[in-house]
């Protein structure tokens, strides 16, 4: 039953439709001229969508992390205080980026598998002099989801704080209101929840958060210049020279996102996630995540206990095509982590845990 | 005769070959895995051939100027002097890369359309305490090429300083060699002289730059971080989720490269370039650079003068097909360039020469 497209069950990137890949194969055009302008028009309105947005949405040649790069290089200044609740490798990123742009990261630690409790966040919100809070919407590296965002908002309210989300590998998997919960920089990328190809990074700024950023004394990267990428924005181009091919991909991705529907796909993603926890349940497998409520529906992380995990991994993509990933960073050899961010239906869900489960037997 | 894929005579992106198209549909693999570290390890083969180095040569996912910047990023020290000559837009954009960075950059002037001399960069070199000189190898807004490469190695040789090439509009179109020349970092892009799809940057880098870049005491980027970029490296991998699609792509256009031959290309571009430059002489069009010998083979810049310049391109793009581009910057009024970074052959180019004399005759 091997397939000969191996079905990536990992946290990115994703298998494609066809749909998808033949798009990248349309002839290059001008990245200057018209029809590069509606392109680029489209694919922002479909972005928007998702984002649940007004917000202008610029597009980024470049992995996630040019995204993130961005918010830290252009929205934070040098000398500024900016609050990381850090709970995973991807805060901890965060922070290292924080520290490299100059600026005075204060964190909020919570063990790995756990978070910060909004009590402790709000209280450094009250007693810090912090300019803006860095959420990590969804941790990668843990499985753990950030869900207090409405609860942020509100801590925040009214003070002249910015508040940055990393949806990353959230977007387009489970609901994200960046307008509603006053989130005024969300970054995500094009090859997770949206469906994409990777190799493109996207970024909502608020009006407030672009004047900071146009006002920022030092801008110290070139490439990714908010000055630049926002006069170009204006007239649908991008300042460098776009990955044309990518932008064809996520055109056609967001296309089919549209088809599907936005509560569709929610719902879809959400039931996955919940057959896969039931089947580790049912199979005596330990969630990584401490608390129910804060499991990932896009990033499903369990331990590695009672079987043998590299040769679990090995297996299932062998014999049957489907490639789950390792643990990341300190976690790498203490779990496993099932990406459920792609195109699987409840079809697919099923062949993947009758597979793993015979995998799972043999390996215990 | 309107082609239905548009003939780009634009400073890329390039028309790409099916070959190529094809390639970048190919279903997406896991990029830490073996299939991509073969990938990857074939595509760093093929560059190290274009570049002439026995270097590393890092892929990075963004266009020529994420190179750029990454330069600046690691290799230029905060308060440092870098020497720029500077004699076009390019050159220019480095200057304020230099300044974002931090360092102080050291420009010798030239007029547009032509360059420094070798006297005036040398005493720079003499007299200023520099520690890098960056090389415009081709200035993409006026069509010079800056040709002096074995000068500036033996102006350079036994000092401390580094020497950065931008090749990212002349690679794989001229001969450059990078070991040779002495050149310790050399970026260049994928959708121009290697035939690729737009959104990847190469940059080779020598030891002794590796260890500067290494020993940076602050490099700000995350994203362009290379100590993150050469420990990937090492694994035949990139820190961040590459733009697999695009990598497929230029693993193509490399081995077309290396079926058509090195000397082989080099000499298409060559004679191509000698046919419009000969063509625009005959026609009694002024070209911009003001030296024969500065005079680029990959972009080919001649000023508005006895013809209605947006006209021209309108109608030669509306009735053949063919795309060639505005100036550039401040010369966008007063230029109109050809591109001459892909595909064409003889054949090609006569036909964009034969409608370009209808199209020229009918706008002047």
């Amino acid at each position: 039953m091997a397939q000969k497209t191996p079905m990536l069950l990992i946290p990115g990137p994703i298998t494609l439709p066809e749909r998808v890949l033949k798009a990248m194969a349309k002839p290059i055009i001008n990245h200057r001229g018209e029809e590069f302008h509606s392109l680029y028009d489209k694919v922002e309105e479909g972005l928007k969508h998702v984002f649940q947005t007004e917000n202008n949405v610029y597009i980024i040649s470049g992995s996630g992390t040019s995204g993130v790069d961005m918010v830290f290089q252009n929205f934070v200044y040098e000398g500024e205080k900016v609050l990381i609740p850090d709970f995973g490798d991807f805060t901890e990123r965060a922070v290292e980026n924080a520290l490299k742009i100059g600026a005075e990261p204060v964190t909020v630690k919570a063990e790995w598998g756990s978070l910060p409790s909004l009590r402790e966040i709000t209280s450094v919100v009250e007693e810090e002099d912090v300019k803006s809070v860095f959420i990590l919407h969804n941790e990668t590296s843990t499985g753990v989801t950030f869900r207090m965002m409405e609860e942020l908002r509100n801590a925040v309210r009214g003070k002249d704080i910015l508040v940055f989300a990393d949806t990353v590998s959230s977007l387009g998997v489970e609901p994200f209101y960046t307008d509603k919960w006053g989130v005024d920089v969300c970054v995500t990328c094009s090859q997770k929840g949206l469906g994409g190809p990777p190799g493109l990074s996207f970024t909502s700024v608020s009006e407030r958060a672009l004047e900071k950023g146009l006002n920022n004394p030092r801008r110290r990267s070139f490439y990714l210049d908010i000055e630049k990428i926002h006069r170009f924005h204006l007239k649908k181009e991008t300042p460098f020279t776009p990955a044309i091919p990518l932008i064809y991909g996520i055109a056609e991705a967001l296309e089919i996102l549209r088809e599907e529907g936005y509560d569709e796909r929610m719902r879809r993603h959400r039931e996955n996630a919940e057959m896969i926890y039931g089947f580790l349940e049912s199979e005596g497998v330990e969630i990584f995540p401490r608390e129910k409520e804060h499991r990932s529906i896009s990033i499903i992380v369990f331990k590695n206990k009672g079987f043998d995990a590299p040769k679990t991994i090995k297996k299932l993509y062998d014999e049957y095509g489907i490639l789950i990933a390792r643990g990341m960073g300190r976690l790498r050899d203490e779990t496993t982590r099932i990406g459920n961010v792609g195109y699987e239906g409840k079809k697919e869900i099923e062949y993947f845990l009758k597979s793993f489960k015979t995998v799972l037997n043999s390996t215990r």
